[in-house]
């Protein structure tokens, strides 16, 4: 394990003050690392979020472990009663190991367009492209090698981490992180037909992104083609998603990696999309709809809930046999329903 | 709704001129926007391309709205009837947001080998790199940041918008448009096994773009093994697509964000390819072949059609106890067989 | 075709004792090039690893062919008989196509902290960034446009192609090649809820890549949570490949393009995932686990073998009919069951 940012010392009490917690067992030890309860060594604190794996709290050697309620007494050290641990030790690794603070200014070899304003604590790094009357924000960093086009705007404290492209138009919010890789305000695929030919529909929308969202590496955000494409505020992105022109992701909806949506959907607040689901264009997902991996969505759907698509894996021989009756489904199901009727009419005459 | 480009207006007459299309009202009013039919307003002008929508005509405030002769009669302002209205609002909103000119030259800060040919018109924006025998033809444009491997070719007025990567001996047609991220021209994935170990197989082809090809924002297209990979003319791939080695894609194809063409895979002209489709290495696709979202293709398909697989959504719950029986299912089609042999014998005793 | 690299020629005798080949023919005709069977001409070695394409040898105007004992007696031409003609075409098209020698130094444009240690026979090149104690080792090339992140460690004759992103505090083994646009060290998509927001999770691992790996175009590689990402020696993986935090990758593992695994999966080695197949989080792939393509695997698997999911292709009209059907399974297997029951105590009473 090779962490990274320095870490800094804290009292246990001080740390379980940060997150509401009930110590049991010794507030004055120091913590000053975090490790999984298999990995923690002395003064790194753990968590154990899922009863489950109640087993490794005997064998832990951290100095503290954040538990609930049910699994504090089977905390062979001291502990930090909270209801979420998970949660807990989100906000204690970020008293541990906080984000350094940037420098602030210009790196002499990026470019930058003298009609961008970029605020004194911002900070643009090495080999940046920035196009004319692009705005970025008090404390927004941006990486290296990053590109952003004429006429975005970049909110306070957002930081692009390296290599991020960000085409002209964009309006990206406050505290948002962007991944390296990811393209935001791409040319929709808009594309009409003169016979044989395909004819490009101007791109002529933009990209709006709220406050608080984060975009992972490779993912890519189509501009709209005349109204925006949408990403509210507290909208979660992981890696190699395809956001389409015009879609809209309601507040604090988060998607897993490999995650397709296509143009004009609509997804509600707070849903969840697992790795690899396709949502086919113009549906709408109501507020909180769960998707679970790699399913397919081609229909609206209305209410919450938790959805799902695919067949499960199987060796590849039972699998070659049982697919093939796939393509023979509707058949079977003719042939069930004529035997049944038969065969009851054949009871009566018995 | 943000529009960058700098509209141009015209009136009505000159707009319905271009399309070929037929005024029924005023052919004097200026056009000086493009809207949908509920965000438009004056002097802007919409389509319904779908008369599904005809009843948003009703309550737009369009200056002038692009019909079908079906669907004319229900305009309440202006009209311009076309066979296809979204063909023509493509023509159009090209009139209205041209393409500005662009710069010529080579941007001080980009890094061009001696032995490059640049054409005096083309441009070569900031921090780009190109290599040593690169030729790059009239009135092309490199963005930002894009990096052009040695020996390759780019068509006049193609573009690389930013963040491309083009590598050594790409043949990249004229009109061709490559959106950020995009890679053409990696190494295929060729290995051979030794023992338990890979050897890379060299990758020796080159990567050979038609004219009019657009590619999405980090679609990534692989060199050939031997021989080359092609794309022919009028192509158009979305975002986050796979092309690997030797795959070759007929004219007028278009595929959807997160396809996956696997190695030495031949596409028909024509095709259309939803999101989320994977095709499996060394297959045929004739041409005017269609598979729809998120299909696996094993076989080559010799008719020209409308392919289709995966499985509907459903709710988590009755998806679980119907996957499960995905797995039955050559045992529940023996059962049936067996119970209809068995009913029928009996129904001949009876 | 238009092959890039410059040939060097050698006698036939010489590349069939590279492989181990037995020639039939003349051991000393000079071999510069390399083609398919049907694209190969004078001067070129072709090879034939497939008995089914056989045929092919008869019109073929390769001057030798890399053939196995049971093919070689169809050979019309110069035979080296090898017991794997494609890993002899690997060996033969490597010495025949080889490697040219880098260049080693610093691009004047690159921008490398002092404190970065470049051994001197490495290549820095044009428009890189190298951040403070980056290490780069022997021999190792560094194309256009890449960034390498604080405290990475980059092994010998490692190559970045172009436009590589490596964040901080990877460690990279030696011989490894990044292709274009791959980001390496991206955070991790970790989240905890509060109400309805949510908490990101600081991602303090990093990733480690052993010796001989090769990483795709755009293909994204997470830094651990805690502990690390680990990619063993000698894993190949394709283009748009997701690796999520604290994955775990076994030996000599290879893995198409759009392949998706999650969260602290582990896979075991000499394992091979197929185009766009999906591993749910935390589950384990034992050792030579084969997955075909496009599945979905949501348990662990503790045996060795082949698996497979999905459905098979149909025409979009009997798909239509069918996949309906797969939403009544569980309804069928019922109505199945029940009839058998009702039958067989029918025959007991006839």
């Amino acid at each position: 394990m090779t962490r990274l940012p320095q870490p800094r010392s804290h009292s246990l009490a001080e740390l379980a003050a940060r997150v509401g917690g009930r110590i049991v067992g010794d507030g004055d030890v120091i913590i000053s690392g975090v490790g999984t309860l298999q990995g923690a060594g002395t003064g790194d604190i753990a968590f154990l979020s899922n009863s489950r794996y109640r087993a490794l709290l005997a064998s832990t050697r951290a100095s503290a472990v954040l538990v609930t309620e049910q699994d504090f007494e089977h905390c062979p050290t001291n502990a930090v009663v909270v209801t979420d641990p998970y949660l807990g030790y989100a906000k204690i690794a970020d008293l541990i190991y906080p984000t350094p603070p940037g420098e602030a200014g210009i790196h002499p070899s990026a470019v930058i367009s003298e009609r961008a304003k970029i605020a004194p604590s911002a900070w643009i790094g090495p080999l940046c492209v920035v196009e004319d009357d692009v705005e970025v924000g008090a404390g927004a960093r941006l990486g290296p090698s990053c590109v952003v086009g004429h006429g975005t705007r970049i909110g306070a404290n957002t930081s692009l981490v390296a290599n991020v492209t960000v085409c002209h138009g964009s309006l990206i919010g406050e505290r948002v992180i962007i991944h390296p890789g990811a393209v935001i305000g791409s040319d929709g695929f808009g594309l009409a037909k003169e016979g044989e030919r395909w004819i490009k529909i101007p791109q002529l929308g933009c990209v709006r992104i709220g406050d608080d969202v984060e975009i992972g590496a490779n993912t890519t955000i189509d501009r709209g083609a005349i109204e925006d494409t949408v990403i509210e505020d507290g909208v979660k992105l992981d890696n190699l998603i395809q956001i389409a022109h015009n879609a809209h992701i309601g507040e604090h909806t988060a998607a897993a990696a490999c995650v397709g949506i296509s143009g004009s959907v609509t997804v509600g607040r707070s849903c969840t999309l697992a790795g690899g689901v396709g949502l086919a264009g113009h549906l709408e997902l109501a507020d909180n709809v769960h998707i679970t991996g790699m399913s397919m969505v081609t229909k609206t759907i209305k209410e919450a809930g938790v959805y799902s698509g695919g067949t499960p894996l199987d060796t590849n021989r039972r699998w070659h046999k049982n697919s093939v009756r796939f393509k023979q489904l509707d058949d079977m199901a003719r042939r069930l329903s004529e035997l049944e009727r038969r065969f009851n009419s054949l009871v009566e005459k018995v």
